[in-house]
Protein backbone atom coordinates (compact mmCIF):
# COMPACT_ATOMS: atom_id res chain seq x y z
CA UNK A 1 0.00 0.00 0.00
CA UNK A 2 1.14 3.69 -0.53
CA UNK A 3 1.95 5.66 1.97
CA UNK A 4 -0.75 7.77 3.62
CA UNK A 5 0.10 11.09 3.85
CA UNK A 6 -3.03 12.00 5.72
CA UNK A 7 -2.59 9.50 8.45
CA UNK A 8 -1.76 12.34 11.07
CA UNK A 9 -4.74 14.35 10.99
CA UNK A 10 -7.01 11.57 12.09
CA UNK A 11 -7.87 10.31 15.56
CA UNK A 12 -9.28 7.15 14.94
CA UNK A 13 -8.95 3.24 14.49
CA UNK A 14 -8.44 1.59 10.86
CA UNK A 15 -12.14 0.23 11.12
CA UNK A 16 -13.40 3.45 11.62
CA UNK A 17 -11.16 5.35 9.05
CA UNK A 18 -12.08 2.64 6.70
CA UNK A 19 -16.25 2.79 7.24
CA UNK A 20 -15.44 6.96 7.68
CA UNK A 21 -13.65 6.55 3.94
CA UNK A 22 -16.89 4.42 2.28
CA UNK A 23 -18.72 6.44 3.60
CA UNK A 24 -17.30 9.08 1.57
CA UNK A 25 -17.26 7.20 -1.50
CA UNK A 26 -20.89 6.25 -1.82
CA UNK A 27 -21.90 9.88 -0.57
CA UNK A 28 -19.88 11.24 -3.24
CA UNK A 29 -20.76 9.49 -6.09
CA UNK A 30 -24.85 9.02 -5.28
CA UNK A 31 -24.51 13.42 -5.36
CA UNK A 32 -21.90 13.71 -8.14
CA UNK A 33 -24.28 11.48 -10.41
CA UNK A 34 -27.53 11.44 -10.00
CA UNK A 35 -29.54 13.34 -12.23
CA UNK A 36 -27.68 12.54 -15.14
CA UNK A 37 -29.99 12.28 -18.19
CA UNK A 38 -29.57 8.80 -19.26
CA UNK A 39 -31.41 6.50 -21.53
CA UNK A 40 -31.07 2.50 -21.92
CA UNK A 41 -28.11 3.36 -24.71
CA UNK A 42 -26.14 5.42 -22.18
CA UNK A 43 -26.65 3.17 -18.90
CA UNK A 44 -23.53 1.47 -19.54
CA UNK A 45 -21.08 4.44 -19.94
CA UNK A 46 -22.46 5.80 -16.97
CA UNK A 47 -22.42 2.40 -15.17
CA UNK A 48 -18.27 3.02 -15.96
CA UNK A 49 -17.78 6.32 -15.41
CA UNK A 50 -19.36 5.80 -11.72
CA UNK A 51 -17.26 2.93 -11.46
CA UNK A 52 -14.12 4.77 -12.22
CA UNK A 53 -15.03 7.79 -10.11
CA UNK A 54 -14.96 5.02 -7.13
CA UNK A 55 -11.89 3.21 -8.09
CA UNK A 56 -9.57 6.61 -8.65
CA UNK A 57 -10.41 7.75 -4.91
CA UNK A 58 -8.11 6.79 -2.11
CA UNK A 59 -8.35 3.09 -0.46
CA UNK A 60 -11.05 1.62 -2.81
CA UNK A 61 -9.64 -1.64 -3.94
CA UNK A 62 -13.08 -2.87 -5.41
CA UNK A 63 -16.29 -1.64 -6.82
CA UNK A 64 -19.18 -2.50 -8.68
CA UNK A 65 -21.58 -0.49 -10.01
CA UNK A 66 -25.30 -1.07 -11.07
CA UNK A 67 -28.45 0.65 -12.51
CA UNK A 68 -31.40 -0.86 -12.41
CA UNK A 69 -33.18 -0.04 -16.03
CA UNK A 70 -36.51 -1.67 -15.16
CA UNK A 71 -38.60 1.60 -15.25
CA UNK A 72 -36.38 3.24 -18.09
CA UNK A 73 -37.83 0.66 -20.74
CA UNK A 74 -41.32 2.10 -20.47
CA UNK A 75 -41.20 5.05 -22.27
CA UNK A 76 -40.90 6.30 -25.82
CA UNK A 77 -40.95 9.73 -27.72
CA UNK A 78 -38.86 13.06 -28.15
CA UNK A 79 -38.55 13.77 -23.94
CA UNK A 80 -38.34 10.03 -23.44
CA UNK A 81 -34.94 10.35 -21.64
CA UNK A 82 -34.66 9.68 -17.66
CA UNK A 83 -32.10 11.21 -15.37
CA UNK A 84 -30.05 9.12 -12.75
CA UNK A 85 -32.37 8.70 -9.43
CA UNK A 86 -30.87 7.10 -6.13
CA UNK A 87 -33.33 4.68 -6.59
CA UNK A 88 -31.96 3.25 -9.60
CA UNK A 89 -28.51 2.98 -8.00
CA UNK A 90 -26.95 -0.23 -6.51
CA UNK A 91 -23.08 0.35 -5.70
CA UNK A 92 -20.51 -1.77 -3.83
CA UNK A 93 -17.27 -1.00 -2.60
CA UNK A 94 -14.81 -2.39 -0.85
CA UNK A 95 -12.27 0.07 1.25
CA UNK A 96 -9.02 -1.33 2.58
CA UNK A 97 -7.56 0.57 5.25
CA UNK A 98 -4.08 -0.54 6.94
CA UNK A 99 -5.61 -3.80 8.76
CA UNK A 100 -9.02 -3.42 8.06
CA UNK A 101 -11.43 -4.05 5.10
CA UNK A 102 -14.98 -2.60 4.84
CA UNK A 103 -17.77 -3.73 2.51
CA UNK A 104 -20.52 -0.99 1.94
CA UNK A 105 -23.05 -0.93 -0.45
CA UNK A 106 -25.64 1.63 -1.70
CA UNK A 107 -29.35 -0.55 -2.51
CA UNK A 108 -32.86 0.74 -2.50
CA UNK A 109 -34.42 -1.18 0.15
CA UNK A 110 -37.90 -1.69 -0.54
CA UNK A 111 -39.28 -2.21 2.95
CA UNK A 112 -37.77 1.24 3.69
CA UNK A 113 -38.46 3.12 0.39
CA UNK A 114 -35.49 4.43 0.41
CA UNK A 115 -31.89 3.99 -1.71
CA UNK A 116 -29.53 2.86 1.65
CA UNK A 117 -26.37 3.05 2.24
CA UNK A 118 -25.37 0.40 4.34
CA UNK A 119 -21.83 -1.48 5.88
CA UNK A 120 -22.60 -5.50 5.01
CA UNK A 121 -19.54 -6.41 6.52
CA UNK A 122 -15.96 -5.06 8.76
CA UNK A 123 -12.97 -7.59 8.14
CA UNK A 124 -10.26 -7.49 10.80
CA UNK A 125 -7.03 -9.15 9.96
CA UNK B 1 -37.80 14.61 -36.42
CA UNK B 2 -40.12 13.38 -33.60
CA UNK B 3 -43.07 15.36 -33.16
CA UNK B 4 -42.12 17.78 -30.17
CA UNK B 5 -44.93 17.25 -27.88
CA UNK B 6 -43.40 20.56 -25.88
CA UNK B 7 -43.95 23.08 -28.54
CA UNK B 8 -46.78 24.33 -26.95
CA UNK B 9 -45.06 26.05 -24.71
CA UNK B 10 -42.56 27.86 -26.28
CA UNK B 11 -42.98 31.31 -27.75
CA UNK B 12 -39.99 32.05 -29.96
CA UNK B 13 -38.64 30.90 -33.33
CA UNK B 14 -36.59 28.14 -34.16
CA UNK B 15 -32.98 29.91 -34.07
CA UNK B 16 -34.05 30.91 -30.67
CA UNK B 17 -35.60 27.46 -29.56
CA UNK B 18 -32.41 25.75 -31.14
CA UNK B 19 -30.05 28.46 -28.94
CA UNK B 20 -31.73 27.74 -25.50
CA UNK B 21 -31.34 24.46 -26.13
CA UNK B 22 -27.94 23.97 -26.32
CA UNK B 23 -27.78 26.79 -23.11
CA UNK B 24 -29.61 24.19 -21.43
CA UNK B 25 -26.94 20.99 -22.66
CA UNK B 26 -24.06 22.76 -21.97
CA UNK B 27 -25.05 23.96 -18.15
CA UNK B 28 -26.81 20.95 -17.66
CA UNK B 29 -23.25 18.69 -18.29
CA UNK B 30 -21.00 21.81 -16.85
CA UNK B 31 -22.77 21.39 -12.88
CA UNK B 32 -23.53 17.70 -13.63
CA UNK B 33 -19.89 16.35 -13.97
CA UNK B 34 -17.84 19.36 -12.59
CA UNK B 35 -16.37 17.38 -9.19
CA UNK B 36 -16.11 14.46 -10.63
CA UNK B 37 -13.44 12.33 -9.18
CA UNK B 38 -10.80 11.68 -11.89
CA UNK B 39 -7.15 10.40 -12.95
CA UNK B 40 -5.63 9.74 -16.05
CA UNK B 41 -7.13 5.90 -16.30
CA UNK B 42 -10.94 7.29 -15.46
CA UNK B 43 -10.55 10.37 -18.23
CA UNK B 44 -11.73 8.07 -21.30
CA UNK B 45 -15.05 6.69 -19.30
CA UNK B 46 -15.91 10.23 -17.93
CA UNK B 47 -15.67 11.90 -21.61
CA UNK B 48 -17.97 8.98 -22.61
CA UNK B 49 -20.34 9.29 -19.92
CA UNK B 50 -20.95 13.04 -20.45
CA UNK B 51 -21.27 12.70 -24.31
CA UNK B 52 -24.50 9.89 -23.82
CA UNK B 53 -25.66 12.26 -21.26
CA UNK B 54 -25.93 15.30 -24.43
CA UNK B 55 -26.79 12.57 -26.75
CA UNK B 56 -29.97 11.38 -24.81
CA UNK B 57 -31.22 14.62 -24.40
CA UNK B 58 -33.70 16.30 -27.27
CA UNK B 59 -32.92 18.28 -30.29
CA UNK B 60 -29.16 17.32 -29.73
CA UNK B 61 -27.32 16.01 -33.01
CA UNK B 62 -23.63 15.68 -32.55
CA UNK B 63 -21.63 16.09 -29.45
CA UNK B 64 -17.97 15.85 -29.09
CA UNK B 65 -16.30 15.93 -25.24
CA UNK B 66 -12.91 16.18 -24.44
CA UNK B 67 -10.87 17.03 -20.79
CA UNK B 68 -7.61 18.47 -20.90
CA UNK B 69 -5.39 16.38 -19.32
CA UNK B 70 -1.98 18.29 -19.39
CA UNK B 71 -2.31 19.41 -15.44
CA UNK B 72 -2.92 15.66 -14.39
CA UNK B 73 0.14 14.30 -15.75
CA UNK B 74 2.02 16.34 -12.76
CA UNK B 75 0.75 14.44 -10.13
CA UNK B 76 1.66 11.21 -7.60
CA UNK B 77 0.58 9.42 -4.14
CA UNK B 78 -2.21 7.74 -2.69
CA UNK B 79 -4.19 11.05 -2.64
CA UNK B 80 -3.02 12.10 -6.59
CA UNK B 81 -6.18 11.88 -8.13
CA UNK B 82 -8.17 15.31 -9.57
CA UNK B 83 -12.04 16.38 -9.51
CA UNK B 84 -12.87 17.57 -12.95
CA UNK B 85 -12.46 21.57 -13.19
CA UNK B 86 -14.84 23.31 -15.37
CA UNK B 87 -11.19 24.68 -17.12
CA UNK B 88 -10.77 21.50 -18.24
CA UNK B 89 -13.84 20.58 -20.92
CA UNK B 90 -13.83 20.94 -24.34
CA UNK B 91 -17.27 20.64 -25.60
CA UNK B 92 -19.23 20.95 -28.92
CA UNK B 93 -22.55 20.33 -29.20
CA UNK B 94 -25.24 20.40 -32.66
CA UNK B 95 -28.56 21.37 -31.97
CA UNK B 96 -31.22 21.11 -34.43
CA UNK B 97 -34.33 22.49 -34.10
CA UNK B 98 -36.76 22.57 -37.12
CA UNK B 99 -35.31 24.65 -39.89
CA UNK B 100 -32.07 26.16 -37.54
CA UNK B 101 -28.92 24.62 -36.35
CA UNK B 102 -27.01 25.93 -33.46
CA UNK B 103 -23.48 24.93 -32.93
CA UNK B 104 -22.59 25.78 -29.33
CA UNK B 105 -18.82 25.34 -27.36
CA UNK B 106 -17.71 24.84 -23.92
CA UNK B 107 -14.06 25.99 -23.80
CA UNK B 108 -11.59 27.57 -21.77
CA UNK B 109 -11.07 30.94 -23.10
CA UNK B 110 -7.35 32.18 -22.50
CA UNK B 111 -7.81 36.12 -22.33
CA UNK B 112 -10.73 35.86 -20.13
CA UNK B 113 -9.41 32.77 -17.99
CA UNK B 114 -12.89 31.50 -18.11
CA UNK B 115 -14.78 28.44 -19.27
CA UNK B 116 -17.40 29.99 -21.65
CA UNK B 117 -20.17 28.69 -23.16
CA UNK B 118 -20.72 30.50 -26.53
CA UNK B 119 -22.46 30.46 -30.07
CA UNK B 120 -20.51 29.52 -32.71
CA UNK B 121 -23.04 29.26 -35.76
CA UNK B 122 -26.49 29.86 -36.39
CA UNK B 123 -27.80 27.89 -39.38
CA UNK B 124 -30.70 28.66 -41.34
CA UNK B 125 -31.76 26.17 -43.78
CA UNK C 1 -24.92 47.39 -18.41
CA UNK C 2 -21.64 46.34 -17.72
CA UNK C 3 -19.26 45.53 -21.10
CA UNK C 4 -19.55 42.72 -22.09
CA UNK C 5 -15.93 40.93 -22.74
CA UNK C 6 -17.30 37.71 -24.69
CA UNK C 7 -18.87 39.35 -27.27
CA UNK C 8 -16.40 38.73 -29.82
CA UNK C 9 -16.77 34.79 -29.39
CA UNK C 10 -20.62 34.69 -29.93
CA UNK C 11 -22.25 34.53 -34.20
CA UNK C 12 -25.39 35.16 -33.57
CA UNK C 13 -28.14 38.15 -32.81
CA UNK C 14 -29.44 39.37 -29.44
CA UNK C 15 -31.76 36.95 -28.96
CA UNK C 16 -30.38 33.83 -29.77
CA UNK C 17 -27.81 35.37 -26.87
CA UNK C 18 -30.32 35.95 -24.48
CA UNK C 19 -32.26 32.38 -25.32
CA UNK C 20 -28.73 30.86 -24.97
CA UNK C 21 -28.19 32.19 -21.57
CA UNK C 22 -31.29 31.48 -20.06
CA UNK C 23 -30.92 28.25 -21.43
CA UNK C 24 -27.44 27.86 -19.85
CA UNK C 25 -29.26 29.42 -16.28
CA UNK C 26 -31.78 26.69 -16.35
CA UNK C 27 -29.59 23.69 -17.30
CA UNK C 28 -27.25 24.76 -14.53
CA UNK C 29 -29.44 25.11 -11.51
CA UNK C 30 -30.75 21.84 -12.49
CA UNK C 31 -28.15 19.81 -12.46
CA UNK C 32 -26.48 21.42 -9.64
CA UNK C 33 -29.46 21.35 -7.12
CA UNK C 34 -31.04 18.10 -7.89
CA UNK C 35 -30.41 15.96 -5.04
CA UNK C 36 -29.58 18.13 -2.13
CA UNK C 37 -30.95 16.50 0.83
CA UNK C 38 -34.09 18.26 2.37
CA UNK C 39 -36.80 18.83 4.72
CA UNK C 40 -39.63 21.18 4.96
CA UNK C 41 -37.32 23.35 7.83
CA UNK C 42 -34.44 23.42 4.80
CA UNK C 43 -36.97 24.26 2.14
CA UNK C 44 -36.32 28.21 2.50
CA UNK C 45 -32.72 28.37 2.38
CA UNK C 46 -32.59 26.03 -0.61
CA UNK C 47 -34.61 28.34 -2.72
CA UNK C 48 -32.46 30.87 -1.68
CA UNK C 49 -29.13 29.68 -2.46
CA UNK C 50 -30.47 28.91 -5.79
CA UNK C 51 -32.07 31.71 -6.86
CA UNK C 52 -28.43 33.33 -5.67
CA UNK C 53 -26.48 31.01 -7.59
CA UNK C 54 -29.61 32.34 -10.40
CA UNK C 55 -28.32 35.93 -9.61
CA UNK C 56 -25.13 36.18 -9.54
CA UNK C 57 -24.39 35.05 -13.33
CA UNK C 58 -23.84 36.65 -16.43
CA UNK C 59 -27.07 38.94 -18.16
CA UNK C 60 -29.92 37.22 -15.37
CA UNK C 61 -32.32 40.31 -14.56
CA UNK C 62 -34.66 38.46 -12.24
CA UNK C 63 -35.44 35.25 -10.49
CA UNK C 64 -37.91 33.52 -9.04
CA UNK C 65 -37.74 30.00 -6.86
CA UNK C 66 -40.37 27.82 -5.57
CA UNK C 67 -39.92 24.38 -4.61
CA UNK C 68 -43.45 22.05 -4.40
CA UNK C 69 -43.49 20.97 -0.96
CA UNK C 70 -46.70 19.44 -1.06
CA UNK C 71 -45.04 15.95 -1.40
CA UNK C 72 -42.85 16.69 1.45
CA UNK C 73 -45.43 16.89 4.07
CA UNK C 74 -46.48 12.94 4.40
CA UNK C 75 -43.81 11.65 5.91
CA UNK C 76 -42.09 11.24 9.38
CA UNK C 77 -38.90 9.10 10.75
CA UNK C 78 -35.25 9.01 11.50
CA UNK C 79 -34.72 8.44 7.21
CA UNK C 80 -37.89 10.88 6.68
CA UNK C 81 -36.00 13.86 4.40
CA UNK C 82 -35.65 13.97 0.64
CA UNK C 83 -33.92 14.87 -2.01
CA UNK C 84 -34.65 17.81 -4.10
CA UNK C 85 -35.82 16.14 -7.45
CA UNK C 86 -36.51 18.01 -10.90
CA UNK C 87 -40.25 17.94 -10.27
CA UNK C 88 -40.76 20.03 -7.26
CA UNK C 89 -39.06 23.23 -9.40
CA UNK C 90 -40.90 25.94 -10.51
CA UNK C 91 -38.38 28.61 -12.14
CA UNK C 92 -38.60 32.11 -13.57
CA UNK C 93 -35.58 34.08 -14.97
CA UNK C 94 -35.58 37.21 -16.93
CA UNK C 95 -32.59 37.22 -19.16
CA UNK C 96 -31.60 40.43 -20.25
CA UNK C 97 -29.46 40.99 -23.68
CA UNK C 98 -29.01 44.58 -25.24
CA UNK C 99 -32.11 45.09 -26.96
CA UNK C 100 -33.44 41.62 -26.14
CA UNK C 101 -35.23 39.83 -23.37
CA UNK C 102 -35.94 35.95 -22.52
CA UNK C 103 -38.19 35.42 -20.09
CA UNK C 104 -37.56 31.63 -19.35
CA UNK C 105 -39.34 28.47 -16.67
CA UNK C 106 -38.79 25.55 -15.42
CA UNK C 107 -42.30 24.19 -14.37
CA UNK C 108 -43.74 20.63 -14.14
CA UNK C 109 -45.84 20.11 -17.14
CA UNK C 110 -48.85 17.54 -16.10
CA UNK C 111 -49.85 16.47 -19.52
CA UNK C 112 -45.67 15.48 -20.54
CA UNK C 113 -45.04 14.13 -16.71
CA UNK C 114 -42.02 16.63 -17.08
CA UNK C 115 -39.96 19.37 -15.65
CA UNK C 116 -39.89 21.32 -18.46
CA UNK C 117 -37.97 24.34 -19.48
CA UNK C 118 -39.59 26.11 -22.03
CA UNK C 119 -39.39 30.38 -23.12
CA UNK C 120 -42.72 32.25 -22.26
CA UNK C 121 -41.38 35.21 -24.07
CA UNK C 122 -39.24 36.97 -26.18
CA UNK C 123 -39.14 40.44 -25.64
CA UNK C 124 -37.49 43.06 -28.27
CA UNK C 125 -37.05 46.87 -27.59
CA UNK D 1 -33.48 8.90 19.66
CA UNK D 2 -35.74 8.01 17.36
CA UNK D 3 -36.05 4.46 16.06
CA UNK D 4 -33.29 3.32 13.51
CA UNK D 5 -35.07 1.57 11.51
CA UNK D 6 -32.70 0.89 8.77
CA UNK D 7 -30.07 -1.17 11.67
CA UNK D 8 -30.45 -4.48 10.88
CA UNK D 9 -28.91 -3.86 7.27
CA UNK D 10 -25.77 -2.83 9.18
CA UNK D 11 -23.12 -5.68 10.20
CA UNK D 12 -20.36 -3.18 12.65
CA UNK D 13 -19.80 -1.19 15.99
CA UNK D 14 -21.60 2.14 16.84
CA UNK D 15 -18.10 3.81 16.34
CA UNK D 16 -17.79 2.45 12.57
CA UNK D 17 -21.78 3.51 12.23
CA UNK D 18 -20.90 7.16 13.32
CA UNK D 19 -17.46 7.48 11.08
CA UNK D 20 -19.64 5.73 7.96
CA UNK D 21 -22.11 8.31 8.06
CA UNK D 22 -19.85 11.23 8.92
CA UNK D 23 -18.30 10.01 5.46
CA UNK D 24 -21.60 10.04 3.18
CA UNK D 25 -22.62 13.47 4.99
CA UNK D 26 -19.43 15.17 4.14
CA UNK D 27 -19.01 13.27 0.38
CA UNK D 28 -22.58 14.17 -0.20
CA UNK D 29 -22.38 17.83 0.52
CA UNK D 30 -18.73 18.22 -1.67
CA UNK D 31 -20.10 16.61 -4.33
CA UNK D 32 -23.65 18.30 -3.97
CA UNK D 33 -22.76 21.71 -4.15
CA UNK D 34 -19.04 22.01 -5.79
CA UNK D 35 -19.41 23.83 -8.87
CA UNK D 36 -22.17 26.43 -7.40
CA UNK D 37 -22.01 29.78 -8.88
CA UNK D 38 -21.42 31.99 -6.37
CA UNK D 39 -20.02 35.92 -5.38
CA UNK D 40 -19.28 37.46 -2.28
CA UNK D 41 -23.41 38.55 -2.12
CA UNK D 42 -24.55 34.74 -2.44
CA UNK D 43 -21.74 33.08 0.09
CA UNK D 44 -24.27 33.68 3.08
CA UNK D 45 -26.99 31.85 1.05
CA UNK D 46 -25.43 29.23 0.19
CA UNK D 47 -23.79 28.56 3.58
CA UNK D 48 -26.99 28.10 4.82
CA UNK D 49 -28.24 25.80 2.31
CA UNK D 50 -25.15 23.41 2.74
CA UNK D 51 -25.63 23.69 6.46
CA UNK D 52 -29.09 23.20 6.55
CA UNK D 53 -28.52 19.81 3.89
CA UNK D 54 -26.41 18.42 6.55
CA UNK D 55 -28.49 18.51 9.17
CA UNK D 56 -31.33 16.93 7.68
CA UNK D 57 -29.49 14.16 7.28
CA UNK D 58 -29.57 11.32 9.64
CA UNK D 59 -28.22 11.19 13.07
CA UNK D 60 -26.10 14.30 12.40
CA UNK D 61 -26.45 16.73 15.50
CA UNK D 62 -24.55 19.97 15.12
CA UNK D 63 -22.68 21.23 11.30
CA UNK D 64 -20.91 24.23 10.71
CA UNK D 65 -20.01 25.41 7.22
CA UNK D 66 -17.46 28.17 6.22
CA UNK D 67 -16.54 29.38 2.43
CA UNK D 68 -12.78 30.57 2.13
CA UNK D 69 -13.58 34.12 0.38
CA UNK D 70 -10.40 35.24 0.70
CA UNK D 71 -9.91 34.71 -3.05
CA UNK D 72 -13.10 35.40 -4.21
CA UNK D 73 -12.59 39.46 -3.42
CA UNK D 74 -10.07 39.90 -6.08
CA UNK D 75 -11.83 40.00 -9.45
CA UNK D 76 -14.53 42.61 -10.85
CA UNK D 77 -16.28 42.78 -14.53
CA UNK D 78 -19.71 41.09 -16.06
CA UNK D 79 -18.31 37.48 -15.69
CA UNK D 80 -16.55 38.59 -12.24
CA UNK D 81 -18.76 35.37 -10.28
CA UNK D 82 -16.80 32.23 -9.32
CA UNK D 83 -18.16 28.96 -8.53
CA UNK D 84 -17.63 27.21 -5.41
CA UNK D 85 -14.48 25.13 -5.07
CA UNK D 86 -13.84 22.48 -2.53
CA UNK D 87 -10.97 24.33 -1.58
CA UNK D 88 -12.91 26.99 -0.18
CA UNK D 89 -15.33 24.79 2.21
CA UNK D 90 -14.78 24.55 5.77
CA UNK D 91 -16.82 21.96 7.11
CA UNK D 92 -17.26 20.53 11.18
CA UNK D 93 -19.98 17.68 11.67
CA UNK D 94 -20.86 16.38 14.80
CA UNK D 95 -22.38 12.77 13.97
CA UNK D 96 -24.16 10.35 16.97
CA UNK D 97 -25.24 7.48 16.66
CA UNK D 98 -25.73 5.64 19.87
CA UNK D 99 -23.03 5.45 22.18
CA UNK D 100 -20.37 7.16 19.94
CA UNK D 101 -19.88 10.44 18.63
CA UNK D 102 -17.76 11.28 15.70
CA UNK D 103 -16.62 14.87 15.02
CA UNK D 104 -15.23 15.14 11.01
CA UNK D 105 -13.95 17.46 9.00
CA UNK D 106 -13.57 18.95 5.62
CA UNK D 107 -10.96 21.36 5.51
CA UNK D 108 -8.27 22.43 3.24
CA UNK D 109 -4.59 21.09 4.19
CA UNK D 110 -1.76 23.40 3.28
CA UNK D 111 1.11 20.32 3.20
CA UNK D 112 -1.05 18.15 0.97
CA UNK D 113 -2.53 21.03 -0.90
CA UNK D 114 -5.69 19.02 -0.72
CA UNK D 115 -9.38 19.41 0.79
CA UNK D 116 -9.14 16.69 3.05
CA UNK D 117 -11.64 14.70 4.78
CA UNK D 118 -11.05 13.40 8.45
CA UNK D 119 -12.24 12.73 11.42
CA UNK D 120 -10.84 14.90 14.75
CA UNK D 121 -12.00 12.56 17.31
CA UNK D 122 -14.18 9.73 18.17
CA UNK D 123 -16.20 9.85 21.93
CA UNK D 124 -17.43 6.54 23.05
CA UNK D 125 -20.00 7.35 25.88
Amino acid sequence: MKKDIAKKYFKCGPCERAAFEAGIKLGAVYHQFVGTPLDLDSVESLKNAIRSALLVQPFVEEAEVDIDTSEIKRKKGVYKYYTLKGEMLRIRVIIKYESCKVVAKLEYVEDMKYPLMFIEEVLRE
